[in-house]
């Protein structure tokens, strides 16, 4: 029986952009299990921009983790072993924690059980899994996009941002992508329903949304901040609407928490910014889920993935995720 | 006849904070009426932070004004000349843009009538002008209140925020308001129902905010921007709302336009930050006027101004309104 996991820990914090070093692989010794617990091996791990916020000393949702504290984060595995009645051995579980390692040992109440049957496994780390449903809670409960409306969604081909794209399309929005790969531009033509792409690494923003919607955005669901967040909000029309996701643009920098440089626009054009996480949406899970699982199941909604094999190379994985490598959800298999 | 109007003009721009001497009263002369205009002695003239933002180079919704260009600004007077059937001789108007002067030639379609039986004419450039309507906007557009929340008001006592107080404590709500000036603390609680007050030169705005609602708040409304709004942003109940209105703090530093240094904060409580200005509103204008105007006459609604006589002190009461001398709404008796 093997009684050790391996385990990513974060060996410094990453001066601006991560490099693989960043993080140690080490082997440390798993508990017996108690009542009610379960035994796990992980099959996907996630990645996600997220995981960089908590490697600053900055205090956030995220508590900064200790130099050598382990990584944390989204993972699916089997039940190998187990004492709880509701879990049993050769079921399917998925954890916000426990991914970054190969092997651990949970209370059974803190996983949440996944229907093999109805998805791949690494589905519900990606459309069917915190990207989708945060991307689903964007559009559905921030945003609530109306036929015809026009939405400018920056990392457009990312885990989130591909959802946020069919969503928006299913909906009859008309939909701007931003990407810095024009191999992802067009499959956000061909796959994800938008109608126009600006590559952010050779375009100017502010010109090409003006191009394209010469009467500004109705909404903006930003992944990105910075120098996106800042266009976009020059380029909303009055009474616009934004949902805050994320920013990753800001991730490697000294202070991710600072706002847009032309915040006052906002006050200018009546714009709403409405920040939300998935973390806050715990009590429409279920409602999430059902609609995402027939979209999907249905055909129109496509969950792609990228795909990197070896827990070994977890770091390295994340590392790319932030420079951008990814086509849709990012995930680690073991 | 008179035929010229003394007029400020900005003679620079104001280095930090305005001094009267930034301003300079010159005569110029008037023209003769054209069809459907009038002439107008003034009566009262408004002194508003906003008019800060022109007087610097940014472009924003105000574009800036030349060196040696005219002041512009609300006013309310008498028409003393005019083509106009609908606007006769003897008529009272308020206008938008013809402050910082005496008399001036306009278009009839330009200015809205006023009735001086229904409130006193310096009313409507506060409780029952922009200021009230910007109040009103915020609170009942934008924030929606209901009985039993939480409201923080930053600039309490001002021409705003003295109408946004008093507004949520007529629906129920629990207001707390900022102000710098123990006198106007007392006003605060005494006449425009504040159940607690922070001295914003002397408290901490966090410690101060947590100890009257260690739950937090469930909205702001903000005339201040800066430090009054990374404050409030720290201080917010999941899910809670901003309606952004100004940023004075920020007029007289050199980028007024930039966001809070905590705004990533919005994301992690999901926090909805509404801006506005009283000039989306105008299809709303009969509406809020009567409801106002209701208000008022019921007793329900104070309307406290700071008078300021003499269109030579002009200059300086925009200086003295900025440095927070003002009760209420300040206003330039001529």
């Amino acid at each position: 029986m093997t009684d050790t996991s391996r385990v990513f820990q974060l060996a410094r914090r990453p001066d601006g952009a991560p490099r693989p070093d960043d993080f140690k692989l080490a082997e440390v010794p798993l508990p017996a299990l108690g009542p009610d617990q379960v035994k796990v091996r992980n099959t996907f791990l996630s990645v996600d921009p997220y995981m960089r916020l908590p490697m600053t000393t900055l205090e956030g949702v995220h508590a900064p983790t200790d130099i050598g504290g382990e990584m944390d984060g989204g993972a699916v595995g089997e039940v190998i072993e187990s004492t709880s009645g509701a879990m049993p051995k050769g079921s399917f579980v998925f954890s916000p924690l426990m991914g970054w390692r190969d092997l651990y040992v949970a209370g059974a109440s803190s996983l949440v059980p996944i229907d093999p049957e109805l998805a791949p496994l690494s589905a519900y780390l990606g459309v069917l899994g915190l990207s989708g449903m945060t991307a689903y809670a964007g559009m559905e409960y921030v945003l609530k996009p109306k036929a015809g409306e026009t939405i400018f969604v920056s990392a457009a081909a990312g885990a989130v941002g591909m959802v946020v794209c069919q969503l928006a399309s299913n909906h009859g929005c008309r939909v701007i992508g931003s990407t810095g790969d024009p191999r992802k531009a067009a499959l956000l033509k061909e796959r994800f329903g938008a109608e126009a792409t600006i590559n952010y690494r050779t375009e100017d923003l502010r010109a090409s949304l003006k191009q394209f919607t010469p009467d500004g955005l109705d909404m903006y669901f930003d992944n990105v901040g910075g120098s996106h967040l800042e266009a976009a909000l020059d380029s909303m029309k009055v009474h616009g609407r934004m949902a805050l996701c994320g920013a990753v643009e800001l991730y490697n920098s000294a202070n991710y928490r600072r706002g847009p440089g032309n915040f006052f626009a906002a006050i200018e054009k009546g714009v709403t910014l409405t920040g939300f996480n998935i973390g806050l949406y715990a009590a429409q899970r279920a409602e999430m889920m059902r609609d995402l699982a027939g979209q999907l199941v249905s055909g129109a909604l496509h969950g792609d993935e990228t795909i990197v094999d070896g827990l070994e190379n977890t770091g390295k994985a994340f590392v790319d995720l932030l420079a951008g490598a990814n086509v849709g959800k990012m995930v680690v298999r073991l």
